[in-house]
């Protein structure tokens, strides 16, 4: 296989060659962006060196036409312009932006005040949450990588919602992100010294990935209510934790929680569900692409939070690309994600 | 003023000596342990040196009560049995813990896990939220300072409770925490290697501050409704930012919240009501006696996300266990704790 | 007092507003800056809300020459064009860049690769390293405040070298620093997704501080040997660890060099010499204007290791220039420099 | 290859098994301990969960000798007591402690305070230093895996040692660590709240470390004199960055000390020599067996610092163990050991 990445000097496009390094089904990766064409990779990131030593690589489409499979990991706004004349070619695609992942373009444009992609191609695209649309993802040609948000938070929900155990309305999500989220373009709000021993929140009400929450939640587990979810910015590089309050269907126990949960992913090697544990963070899913679910009862309340941690680096974009890759490829699932969380 | 602090070698305790040290009514300071009697304060604690190189001294009845107010700064459990002996003095106390808190003995027994102090006491204390409990304050012999989660809840959600801008049902808390909350005894919980990036939910719906936000929030806003309460540790030092989710009753706006919030603190030197803001974290309130509250009505749901964020250890702790002793003896409410944030 | 802070949007002039806050003799303290001029200063740092919802004024000369004391705290380059024209008035200044501190012209040409103030202003500069220039600092009308690496070192070799207890020759000094002596303007090498967990050495042999503590030795020690000194950037906001490595003269002793820095120092507040300590660290004088200084012998080699620690923004920068102003006008030198330091 | 993780429920340990999990000539990993014994590994450890549900077992003499190899990862003076009797078998043994590195037993015994291991097991033990040994590791029965610090130390100071570019006499080397060096046992000095925001000297003079790089320095370089060696611990998980400061010998460029450098690894995968960087930190080589070295000339001085990184976990232990292993069994250098350093 080759395989192209665009946008690789950021760190979606870091972590797709950090994790397809090791796959033992990629011959060749090659490195594009729109910015340091024919700089040496290795000069610009030094923790590359002899892996990387190429020179980066304009994005020309007849390039780009040649390969297996292209990741795109730009900022909002570029692979709905890039990708859309490449469709029809043998090259499949992965897109790790919002571009093509909401369906209403209206939602699109009023969420990330950009505009949408051609409605054919947002038609043609796959949402690419592995564990919940396999069958797509396989014959998918053009493939909506998730966010990382929706990543934690649908994994977590999905079963519960879908079996009714939960309540629609009313779902309150409060996640929690490390820093890397942001992405390599430096700014006040990722300043070291304004973003170490700090906790603070963010875009609340407002973050673009409330539609993407919504639209999968009708897609898989026909739930129809708008969601409140807030993001709060923690001092760290990597991992997600979510957290999401429900309230329980009329006699919902602790028990039926878990049992639909460990059901739902018993084939799925990627989701983990830990029921006893004194301490559940996002240092146990750490570079790996596991999503660990921990759910707990208040009896007082007769509501449920459902946690969620993942490392959004890896399950919330590059690892669940690769995931998807597999899929589409007839790949085993697993192939270049059996790392180890590093845990510390 | 002669103060003492029992407990000094905590972190409460450090923190009541680096606020006192610079109060302009404090003429001496003596400082009180159960281990480490005789030692030299300073070569325990590096950072003091030149500042207190006195000896740390047995906690004795007598000793005690020649003192003008002793805080207590101790593990649950310790101030229970230690204070009522001296409660008949000219001495007045501000305990630290939550022995006093609690006026349903059942609850601390059933939270704490732990006997309770005697009833007559607990009727005798009084709590100390500054802002909300001023009256009672200025008349206390013991004073049950407040636990540092309830103090960001509480200033947050009371004034909306009280003005029934919100449902006091189904209240849900999300509120994050630096580590310095769990106190100096070294723990895996606390190991640097495993509390460094990682964000953890912990003790969930199972916090001991649960019954005394909802016993507080009864007392001062008549609201009777179980609280969802989570908490979740972040990898800093100091600071709490407390998420509440709650529904606006009927036709409740943004506007309404912030006037109310606005009017009800005017008076009121360290709660400050933030409108405009990117990013509202806890860094703006870093060594400071501030509770930083900041509103956002959710159009979509009918829901408002509030959000305060405190210093753990400062109005979470000791600074408000000193805006305590400020108003109990007459003075400034805001003497030795005019300290502006750190920010960096 | 009426006090003018040019640059007050930087970390140095909000650290200095932070500290003259609290200061007893600073009656007013007006804010300036080059850009956002006429903006309200809270609205820019909410951590100052209620304290300085003053707005940002123009630099002009006239507003300036109104004022007792004006601390610049601008880029390099900045100071040594402003400033010229102003020194013939009563108001005093203390410049917290390095435009000042250089004596011979070239050398600021050489390491600061920007154009030299003028050699008369330069001649009458005086340096302001507080514990070793007082009778000039009392009579200074522009005073330039040492910078945060040369404070930790000066401070712990001056003595010794002095006294001829170590050698001058073949000193080598490795300093290690948190983020925010980089200031407050976004960059890669200040982007926290890859500052954190990250330490990192730069500018080695090249920084603009070797001629600096070069020109402090021969000056206040009459050492006249060249110094291999380097920087390592520690993933922390606040903190310098300065460790030198020296030769001991014949027969000198660890006692001695306790005995020659504490005897140096015994009447200066700020400095604390440390002897017996199983850890000696930066967060012991955090947020504070303390320098600590501990010593160890080698004696299987016959050098030193001579250890310093300080906030770089209190002793290193703006603490230190309060210090000076204080000595300028006759005040106690500790005034409104009583902080404890945070510690935790 | 069955392989045997003596010490599994410790940081060396579990950096062990996050590498060997992916090694392809690793048929089985089992799991021992002298604690926890029967207990479920991954219900200790949840990021290990559905990859190490398996029972920690017992550690004994007829287990370990069905082995292939067995990693020790144990305290100081464990290992010293369990392998001297298994040495006779056909199980090949690498230990990761001190115990059987120092071939003087009375600097054991100085430098560790406890009782030395068999002199005939000493003399018997291999030092693993894997691009400096590869012959006898090769024959090796029992390895004695490098310290984290003489690692760093020793691949980038040996080749100017060995070619006398560089001056032996007076070396300073001044190493900074992570915290997760000091393993998973909770102590004050580990403590997150008392670690965090913190850069610590300890151990001056006085680490365990400074006989076993006089050691190796000695057997591979001829080089005899004693060094200058200090440790400073810096608020991160992992990573070390250890600066040496040498006197150049009579002409020695730059240029020369590269070619050196570069001429020495040619064949060693793991090492990289950077010339040209602008920050040159930890995080280039997070997670992985790299070590990589700068080196910058001081004209001024006629002195060089030689900086080297390591991840302390991984080249620093556990990763260098492995390379040792396959060292030792005749695999790739390499395998398992391909990981990309995570950087971000």
């Amino acid at each position: 296989m080759k395989v192209g990445i665009v946008g690789a000097t950021g760190y979606g496009g870091l972590e797709l060659i950090r994790l397809l390094h090791n796959h033992q089904k990629v011959e060749k990766i090659e490195l594009f962006t729109s910015s340091d064409e024919g700089a040496i990779f290795s000069q610009k990131y030094a923790h590359l060196k002899k892996l990387y030593d190429q020179p980066l690589q304009k994005i020309e489409a007849a390039t780009l036409a040649q390969l297996d499979i292209v990741f795109t990991s730009t900022p909002s706004g570029v692979s709905s312009k890039l990708l859309p004349p490449l469709l029809n070619g043998t090259t499949k695609f992965i897109d790790l932006s919002g571009d093509f992942r909401l369906k209403n373009l209206e939602d699109y444009e009023k969420w990330y005040k950009k505009e949408a992609a051609p409605s054919e191609v947002i038609a043609q695209s796959i949402y690419g949450l592995s564990e919940w649309n396999k069958e797509a993802i396989k014959e998918a040609i053009l493939i909506a990588n998730p966010g990382c948000y929706p990543t934690a938070v649908l994994l977590s929900l999905l079963p519960l919602l879908k079996e009714k155990l939960i309540h629609a309305s009313g779902l309150i999500i409060d996640a929690k992100s490390g820093v890397s989220g942001a992405g390599n373009k430096p700014s006040l709000m990722t300043h070291y010294s304004e973003t170490n021993e700090n906790t603070a929140i963010y875009k609340i009400h407002e973050h673009q990935h409330i539609p993407e929450i919504e639209q999968a939640m009708k897609m898989f587990a026909n739930s129809d209510s708008p969601i409140t979810f807030t993001t709060t910015l923690v001092p760290m590089t990597r991992g997600i934790l979510a957290t999401s309050y429900a309230t329980l269907t009329n006699g919902t126990t602790e028990e039926q929680l878990y049992n639909c949960l460990v059901e739902q992913y018993k084939n799925n090697p990627f989701v983990r569900i830990v029921r006893e544990t004194a301490k559940f963070g996002t240092n146990q899913v750490y570079g790996s692409n596991f999503c660990d679910i921990h759910v707990k009862v208040d009896s007082r309340t007769g509501r449920a939070a459902i946690v969620a941690v993942i490392d959004n680096l890896v399950k919330g974009a590059a690892g669940q690309a690769i995931q998807n890759m597999n899929i589409q490829f007839g790949f085993d699932e697993t192939t270049g994600l059996t790392e180890v969380p590093l845990f510390i």
